[in-house]
């Protein structure tokens, strides 16, 4: 089960480079349901979702640099790129920062995962979080994908 | 993760209508890595596995029959179709016996699922299982999808 919310925001004014981060690759096979491929600097991963905003079920599984690549020739858009950046904010939790590139560049989200829907409807967002776009399914990274950025 | 073994049969010469079975019908949307969807007389699933034979991991999620849909719109080949009967066989272990349909008429198999790689390793088949084939590519159902019944 994944549990988290997500917020637009404007680059952080704090210095970013302090803080882990990594580039994401990723297409989606399917969008309904979503099977999702990623490369990341490390690594390559196979995800299925099922539908849901702040709470849906994930299942992820990591994949030779050949079965993304095979994976690859069944998409037939562009990826969502970006670089992704994880601030710790306290109380255990990560926010995790994607500014975008390409395609969606000028988009900036953050998102945070919780252990339960207590801890995400209770998560009180730090002063430079922006607008709360949990439930809105123009900012899912399958939609993005798809569609581009909301106008 | 996924450990089992999977033999050859003939059509077994006891009552097959005592046992619980169900209809399986079955594509692929990739076969390296595996992405399979499966429609049952009760459920619809979306399945990926990694590579391996008597072990692997395997992750799977219920979706919607319009999910499946999709999906299937994203295959092109008939699918696997069979009748999977479930056999108790002792020590807590159940004899999947899959009887194949349409193109792959003809073809028997029982799969038989285990807890450890150890129990895998010791088991003792039924008389009436036939020509172990664990370890023959040609019978995945992914296989079977891909290039048909082995020559």
């Amino acid at each position: 089960m994944e549990i988290e919310r997500k917020f637009l925001c404007d680059m952080p004014s704090f210095d970013l480079s302090a803080y882990e981060k990594t580039g994401i690759i990723q297409y989606y096979i399917s969008t309904k349901p979503v099977i999702r491929i990623r490369k990341t600097d490390h690594a390559f991963f196979l995800n299925i979702k099922s539908k849901g905003y702040v709470s849906r079920q994930e299942l992820e599984m990591e994949i030779t640099e050949e079965e993304f690549d095979n994976l690859v020739k069944l998409t037939d858009k562009a990826p969502v790129s970006k670089t992704r950046y994880f601030i710790p904010i306290g109380n255990g939790l990560t926010a995790e920062l994607d500014i975008y590139d390409d395609a969606l560049s000028g988009l900036i989200t953050v998102e945070v995962e919780f252990e339960s829907l207590e801890d995400a409807d209770s998560f009180n967002p730090p002063e430079w979080f922006g607008e709360d776009v949990s439930e809105d399914n123009r900012y899912k990274n399958a939609s993005l994908y798809i569609k581009g950025l909301p106008e």
